[in-house]
């Protein structure tokens, strides 16, 4: 950011008055331009014991499957951005059940916030971000050529929750180490380990 | 928005290839500026059979009363905004219990997250932008001073939860119409109604 949005003036980095930490504040017209993180939502669709992924067809992380998810856009929910990400990755109509798992990446400054949602019918195909869309039982999941450590977590804890049918909100956060990835889980779970990537 | 932050050339608003919604995007450089919604991370304080409200110093809604939040900011989990929120606005420590409220507020873009909270002591008091922190019982809750729809949906769920000591995600989005606004629960709560502000 060198540049105001609104008046075309340079910015300059300093602390507002009232504030205790650097903006960018143009030196023309005194705008000050916050920057906040992006929420990601997405859902993990469930048919019967299998789950729905998707394959990505673009970077990052090409050829590796994921749940659908992408950045929730203006002038929608944090639901209705899920869904529509089912529907551009996997051309695939969900119906949302709850919350599940809401994840920090704050390396990348992205709230990660997947659904648990029932997949309506069979009728799936690849969306144009997608090379391929298929169910996979817990016995089939490529534990090896997930996308995302968040998907990892997500699916871990989704399996791990099936045999009590109870799905309490997962929180935690991905923090980047020697090693790939650590997952440090929220206030209400016990510490987990996602290992690399 | 008019100008590039990156360059400072002009902005035009179409579709980009790809894509399926008009973005900002330089005429000079090409840079596609997207806009996304903002997160407001709190928590509901918790002390005994009382929570701590904050009453604002400032606009908007000033001399209203409110749970500690505020937006998210770079490099910190939406944890740690909770957290640092309830030491700005009501000088108090808090630990996090769990993820409470995710409330939609799509009319300003913004996702509202609230955490359960234990008080960790009785020592607080008026941060900067606050004139007032008290803790409230069910019975003193001034519900017709509440600074927000989203506090008193928070409060309204928490003080139902309460008797059964069981407390769901509650999520949901509040709607602005004719009386004020509306709140529409979630995918796993049933319907309820906030009133007008």
């Amino acid at each position: 950011m060198k540049y105001c949005s609104k008046c075309g003036g340079r910015l300059v980095e300093k602390v507002p008055r009232n504030d205790d930490r650097r903006r960018h504040i143009c030196s023309d017209c005194a705008t000050v331009h916050y920057q906040n993180p992006k929420i990601v939502t997405g859902c993990l669709p469930i048919w019967q014991n299998s789950v729905l992924l998707c394959r990505r067809a673009i970077e990052p992380r090409s050829g590796f499957w994921t749940v659908p998810a992408g950045f929730m856009e203006l002038d929608e929910t944090v639901q209705q951005g899920a869904i529509r990400e089912t529907w551009e990755e996997a051309r695939a109509r969900v119906e949302l059940l709850a919350p599940y798992s809401m994840f920090n990446l704050p390396h990348v400054n992205q709230l990660y916030i997947i659904f648990r949602a029932r997949l309506m019918d069979l009728e799936f195909e690849p969306g144009p971000e997608s090379e391929d869309v298929r169910l996979f039982t817990e016995q089939d999941i490529p534990w090896n050529d997930l996308a995302f450590g968040t998907v990892r977590q997500t699916l871990r804890f989704y399996f791990q929750d099936c045999p009590l049918n109870r799905f309490p909100m997962r929180s935690g956060t991905v923090v980047p180490n020697a090693n790939g990835f650590r997952f440090e889980a929220g206030p209400d779970d016990e510490l987990e380990f996602m290992g690399s990537e």
